[in-house]
């Protein structure tokens, strides 16, 4: 898993940093990219990536601001254009479904794949399959705003094959029942349990994803035990009134949520123009002090889940 | 006048051509920009120019889809967000005021002017003040589609100051009054009469627009004598039978359309992906063939209107 950031900035956009949207790659494990908001010219973004448009399967829209979702009829018309056939699932505040419907109607947009709208009212669980789970928590901005967290399923170890080699089974078969953890009997009638020759579990992951907030309990819910967090960080702690007064999170208190959470990892995103070169680094020495693992990105970093702390 | 072009690409966007917007800047004329169509990320094109978006007081829409007027709902944030408080009237098919509005209740932006819609049924005069009139055209397009004609009035010439020196006239009104073409009577009984001291009217200007379209006879109406016809030019003479079935205009055809109006100047734009590099100078050497002033443009180039021929 990876997570690629195509827009760092707020609000408007800027020179240096496009507004909203972050892609969670998840090539290996599903062969799929979700997006997690889209802001205007996110498809230009993705132009100068290798990110492929049909591959996008799920749009998690953490608020309806137009910073946030002004990209999304255009990606949607291009996904089409591109050949991308598989269905699209959009989550969201109520209302997405009416910003995304009237923008294809009034352009005459079919796209050539179906899209399934979930508009959330609450939190809770929104998506569960063999593979991964999604939560959704309601944040806390001027407008209804949810946070996501995904978690990836426990993944059963490989079969250990090296402590097979002295029972001689014949290619074929067994070898694949032994890992699906079935018992079988070899032709010497001995008895061998899958299970006690696969190995650990491979870790699973958890991904966080807080957007336009204030400081609100439920973050900490969504965030325990994170490899990641990806938070917003508009301000700095020396604005902290400023944030507070427009519903939004400071690099400070990112840092205290990573740091309770028992997190492994935080990325400050959303981040305010008035910070801009070496003064938005500040804001990422700031959330350090409190939680050493923290990074704020930029357009186009490309982080693994988990990443690990850079030497120096 | 001058013509900036801020999108000249087809349908989607590339690394190379974004999708449709043009800027008629007429700063020493009424210190106003107009924008014909605005194409995804058209605010993001504006951010690497000198346009304020505070001096865009009209924007025409061609017709609705979406590589024209994605770029709509987020270029009108960013307007009110930057301070500006001059209305804005949008001119374009019935259901662009439906889009818009739609994208700025869902959400939740006000911005701080007034906007009005003149949705269009048929083509005409659509504005009229003393010092520009703009009429529209229905073009042939899969979607109802309109062309532009922008016509500035007659400048009145300027005061001829040298030929008055000889009458001694003191600094004062009596220099507005003969500019204003009245009578005046000097202190020592000599009358003079304004008029005759006016220099020869200013030439005034004509910008034609032409997007989306199949020939039609509406484009020669629309293109008459213009000083600069910006005509799409999606394909290329030997692509024509996709450009009928596409409803969309060849080199060919626009240059055509150039020499028929006795047009000084063509531009064209709205360029197909599959024209890339020194193949899109073909379309240019195809046109020229037929009408000599011909430029294929690039997003960002800009044109004086006229613009003159250049040399070798």
């Amino acid at each position: 898993m990876e997570l690629e950031f195509l827009g760092t900035g707020a609000g408007v956009p800027s020179k240096s940093r496009n507004v909203s949207s972050v892609a969670l790659k998840m090539l290996d494990e599903r062969n799929e990219v979700w997006l997690f908001d889209v802001g205007e010219a996110t498809q230009h973004q993705i132009l100068k990536t290798a990110i492929r448009p049909r591959k996008i399967t799920k749009i998690f829209i953490s608020h309806l601001h137009g910073d946030h979702i002004f990209g999304l009829p255009g990606l949607l018309s291009s996904r089409s254009n591109q050949g991308g056939e598989a269905p699209l699932e959009i989550y969201g505040p109520v209302g997405i479904r009416d910003f995304v419907e009237t923008s294809l109607n009034v352009t005459g947009s079919r796209p050539n794949y179906h899209i399934k709208y979930i508009e959330l009212k609450n939190g809770g669980e929104i998506f569960n399959d063999k593979t991964f789970k999604v939560e959704a928590g309601k944040l806390k901005h001027r407008i209804t705003c949810f946070g996501y967290r995904v978690t990836e399923k426990p993944r059963v170890g490989e079969l250990q094959v090296d402590k097979l080699k002295e029972y001689n089974i014949p290619n074929g078969p067994i070898f694949g029942q032994l890992k699906a953890g079935k018992t079988v009997k070899l032709e010497d009638g001995t008895t061998l349990n899958g299970n006690d020759f696969i190995g650990p579990d491979k870790p699973s992951k958890v991904v966080t994803i807080i957007s336009d907030t204030r400081y609100t309990p439920e973050i900490d819910r969504l965030s325990q035990n994170a490899d990641v967090i990806v938070h917003e960080s508009t301000f700095s702690n020396s604005d902290k009134k400023m944030a507070y007064n427009y519903f939004h999170s400071t690099a400070t208190s990112a840092a205290e949520v990573a740091s309770k959470a028992h997190a492994k990892g935080l990325l400050l995103t959303h981040i305010s123009a008035r910070y801009t070169g070496k003064n938005a680094l500040t804001l990422q020495k700031e959330a350090q002090k409190i939680f050493k693992n923290t990074r704020i990105v930029n357009d186009f970093d490309i982080y693994e889940v988990p990443f690990t702390e850079k030497r120096g």
